[in-house]
């Protein structure tokens, strides 16, 4: 099993030659997501080898064109290319009116069913959860709603501790509950431990996406002890005025969200197009927590 | 003056990693003008060195998400650039409501005034002049509706023969009428002959737009005698039934209508995905019609 996250633009609102505007694909122990859809995130989808049809989740966090104008193109190519499976799409109330009346002007009638599940940039709830994997969102700052996003894997079983559990000799009807680490008492009253039987289990990983949002302590809670914090990170500490103008943050503070989160490592994204490399943001995030990548387009990260 | 197309995106519904869905930059005397606008056009106007903030036209044939889902972000770009100067929008009624809404929920107040002119696939009208250009549409036979366009110059003044005109002492008060090739009477009686005085005027050229349609005779007439016809070409003759089940063309009927329609050149575009490149659509349509190119993205075509 595998998670990952694949980043299919790196830029700010304004594209450029090497960054395309926000869009990330995470794949979770099977489960396909994709997270933010910026204008030619279909185009990104292919360069990078995605397989598109086995994306069933669509996170979008807010509506400023550079999140979403790539979300309409993909879905009718989704459609053109026979996709008969269903789609959610989790995002802002009227992001289900844009794409619906883009559609319908079109004459397009989707061969696949479109579900929304509409957020408000207010709240911390579970969004969707199976056997796997949990969605989770969270409200960031900006100038309009805004949700951040939390995947994380679902609590591992033990792995069994197969030699010595067949010394035994006990029935195998124990294994799932010592696997979910349960003790059980046999009908002869002796106790069987799950800790003699089992090795204990992997950790569940979880990664966090907050873009885009202005500095805002109360995200570390939301955040707290991710294996991989995405943070936005539009400008440097010198443009620390604009970045509270325009409800952006720098380099330095995302970097504190993830000091103050105990977070594994951080990315940083979102950068401004005035910047022509993300050197400088690497250096001023480096020097407040130390596992820190600049993202960018292509770039596939392992959480 | 110049008069020229660039390609931007020459492909259908499906971009490829080579083709872009449609769009077209025509630089006219001076003038700049958008012709479609898929999803990624910004981009390719950057790639191609366009001057973004010069357009002041932006005609749209339809509203088939390949021919408009670029123009929200665009128009979002022009705005973070710093733009004032006005632009005009002509295309189908829905659009305005598509786009405005797209910047309502983004909180965006454009810095610039945007202007909407409503097409409704079915005129043959005028729909701009100035001084140097002619703006026309004309109907196309799409499954939804769908506009042509067709941009002229104005017919151009005669030149002055300037050595022959000092020769004879005239007054310079005579040469806009002898430009415009009107004869004057003197109040001597004598007759002064603008053919005797100037040279004749250069002939005024002119490209039309024909994206995506049907094989449609009644095109014919709307586009006789332009230097240039674009005219899309989805399909190769032995595909012929999945055109007309579409409302899309082949390339062999294309180079018919460029025949009939005695233009001086045909440029083939709108090419399915299912092609890997050309060179069939050639060969089909140079059967019927001598002067034919096949666009790739990027090139740039004088009329």
């Amino acid at each position: 099993m595998n998670f990952e996250v694949t980043i299919l633009g790196s830029g700010a609102a304004l594209p450029t030659s090497n960054r395309n505007p926000t869009s990330q694909y995470v794949y979770c122990n099977d489960r396909h997501i994709l997270i933010d859809c910026g204008e030619g995130t279909q185009v990104q989808l292919r360069k990078y080898h995605v397989h598109i049809q086995k994306i069933n989740h669509i996170l979008i966090s807010h509506l400023h064109g550079d999140h979403f104008f790539g979300l309409a193109g993909l879905l009718s190519s989704l459609h053109l290319l026979g996709r008969d499976k269903g789609l959610t799409i989790y995002g802002p109330q009227e992001l289900e009116q844009i794409i619906r009346l883009q559609l319908e002007v079109g004459g397009a009638k989707l061969g696949f069913d479109l579900r929304f599940v509409h957020l408000n940039g207010k709240e911390h709830r579970l969004l969707f959860e199976d056997k796997m994997i949990e969605i989770w969102t969270f409200p960031l700052s900006h100038r309009i709603p805004t949700n951040g996003f939390l995947i994380k894997e679902k609590p591992k079983e033990r792995k069994l501790n197969a030699e010595r559990f067949e010394e035994a000799g006990l029935s195998l009807t124990l294994i799932p509950k010592l696997k979910q680490g349960l003790d059980v008492e046999l009908e002869s009253g002796e106790m069987i431990y799950s800790e003699e039987y089992t090795y204990p289990a992997k950790p569940s990983k979880s990664y966090a996406y907050c873009s885009d949002t202005i500095f805002d302590e109360r995200i570390v809670d939301y955040v707290r002890h991710v294996n991989v914090l995405y943070h936005e990170a539009t400008f440097l500490q010198d443009k620390l005025d604009r970045a509270q103008q325009t409800f952006h943050t720098t380099a330095q503070q995302a970097a504190t969200i993830a000091k103050q989160a105990e977070v594994g490592k951080l990315l940083l994204g979102h950068l401004s197009a005035r910047y022509e490399n993300g050197l400088k943001h690497f250096e001023e995030a480096s020097a407040v927590f130390e596992n820190v990548s600049v993202v960018e387009d292509g770039e596939t990260y392992l959480i």
